[in-house]
């Protein structure tokens, strides 16, 4: 707990303090009462600023001001780049071919080195491993102490903006973001629980199971969750984290157009997973107040908007059916 | 000033808190300190929530409890018919055929009744009229004082939210809301400018020739702001606000991907006016700290992203113009 406060204090005055909205008409729906926080306003539009920032304050303070690399799908490597330009540096980033455009620009637009790999674990972890044997300094998405305590800030500020919260919830791909924010729950006695796609359910594997699964082929919508969960960030689960609930496509897409409906915030698949966890296991989360981290707001404008008409279509937006006199 | 912190009283339990957003990079962009006061976060979408919520308070406090009518584009429909639901009545909205189809279907899920009319301003209040007739309580959409002094509810939780802002910025259509916040900008001296499209300048052209213009037709992407100035609005943006600045669809749509692109969220193009504003006049803003009003996020998922995907594409967002090494 100590470390992630540090992590705050060295922070704060560089990430977004990010807002944290709510809605009764969504509350109706869910039947429990939803803090989100929304980290698709941060800075690079994900949370993933915070433990980016963190990691180069480290750097910086070890006297450290060597250029810097990783692999992401995106929003890490966004948040990499954005972190490392302002401190006078440039990030590297090995990136799935298939990654969202939305994503590719948003890493160029903060200054990102873009080199990219086949969309596997595997290509991933090479194409890091290539750019450091170069002589880059390696920052891990999420299998790092500095990237976990960064993001568990995002647990910090909430609980700072929102009294008496009942239960966190987060989403897991590596689980930097759930393992930070474990470490914050445990230290005040808040239940934490986690959720995965059904199609990356390597999280929801290893800890039935009680070890880490290394290795799952990821079939999911939700592209920010397709990494492996890390060993440092399995412990902290394994050890805080309550239980893993799993959801599909089909319903992250639900809760996205949900979403859109009661908030006005258009997230992307994995910030989505949260939401449909709730409306898939309601039994745990009646009548408490929960706290959700939206994650990321980076999706293509057509994509999403593609998701949500459908939605709105089954509705029947139309002109056609009016209750005209 | 008394009478908008009355308002505030009565209905500040209903209302949203909504977010004050800001973003380094944006900011750097257009010149000065811009404090986003995020009100298509708002119950319904927009703003209009704020007003509409005081008028049924008032009429509730007068020991009125009869069904409400009014004519609108969407937005106040759509507000006017969720305070009136909380309220356990019904609201009859006069809305045009050509209302855009998201804020069609957002009335709808709050329960109003929607009748179509053409979408000019005669064929609007003659709605409304036939409305009243049968017996329903009108509730104008911004010239009425429960309206305005609702609206104003907007300057001053902007202006408890962040310190020392130097100056308000506000979209005008009717002048409901930045004849409200006029109220509270006189009372505490900030100055207060207006952003209105030149498709829609009634306001500009009354503004300069110092009596209201009667009669516009108007022209433009912003769907929220083509409704005719009124008589109270006018009369209180002739006292207190110290310009109106024009500008033109294209810089609309522009304004509406560069705030997707910093701030990442889908605004309607009735709200990118004020970033317009500041983008093609920069010099009434420069070095100073602006408290900007988002007015509402009421917009077709598919026509948003047609407006963002046209500025990403422009910039090269595929995955083909790669640096890959």
């Amino acid at each position: 707990m100590k470390d992630v406060e540090q992590a705050w204090t060295l922070i704060r005055h560089k990430v977004n303090q990010t807002p944290v909205v709510s809605d009764p008409d969504l509350d109706a729906e869910l039947g429990c009462t939803l803090y989100c926080k929304c980290e698709n306003l941060q800075r690079t539009g994900a949370f993933k600023f915070r433990g980016a920032s963190h990691a180069i304050a480290r750097l910086r303070q070890q006297g450290s001001d060597g250029d810097v690399a990783t692999e992401s799908s995106g929003n890490h490597g966004a948040a990499l780049a954005l972190a490392a330009r302002l401190d006078g540096r440039q990030a590297h980033i090995s990136m799935p071919r298939n990654s969202v455009p939305a994503k590719i620009l948003s890493v160029r637009r903060n200054s990102g080195v873009i080199h990219f790999c086949e969309p596997d674990h595997q290509s991933r972890a090479d194409g890091l491993a290539h750019l450091v044997g170069s002589g880059l300094i390696p920052v891990h998405p999420y299998d790092d102490d500095a990237i976990i305590t960064g993001q568990g800030t995002a647990a910090l500020e909430l609980l700072s903006q929102v009294k008496d919260i009942d239960m966190l919830l987060a989403p897991i791909g590596g689980g930097g973001l759930i393992s930070g924010m474990s470490v914050v729950a445990a230290a005040t006695g808040i239940e934490i629980v986690g959720a995965e796609p059904e199609g990356a359910a390597d999280a929801h594997a290893s800890f039935e199971a009680g070890k880490r699964v290394e290795s799952w082929r990821p079939d999911t919508i939700a592209d920010g969750l397709r990494a492996l969960i890390g060993d440092r960030t399995f412990m902290l689960i394994k050890k805080n984290v309550s239980r893993v609930l799993l959801i599909s496509d089909e319903e992250i897409k639900q809760a996205m157009a949900l979403f859109w409906r009661y908030i006005r915030l258009p997230i992307e698949p994995s910030s989505a997973t949260v939401i449909a966890a709730i409306r898939r296991y309601p039994e745990y989360f009646r009548g408490k107040r929960v706290g959700a981290v939206i994650t990321g707001g980076n999706i293509d404008a057509m994509d999403w908007a593609t998701i949500i008409g459908d939605d709105q279509r089954s509705e029947g937006a139309s002109r056609e059916h009016d209750d005209n006199d």
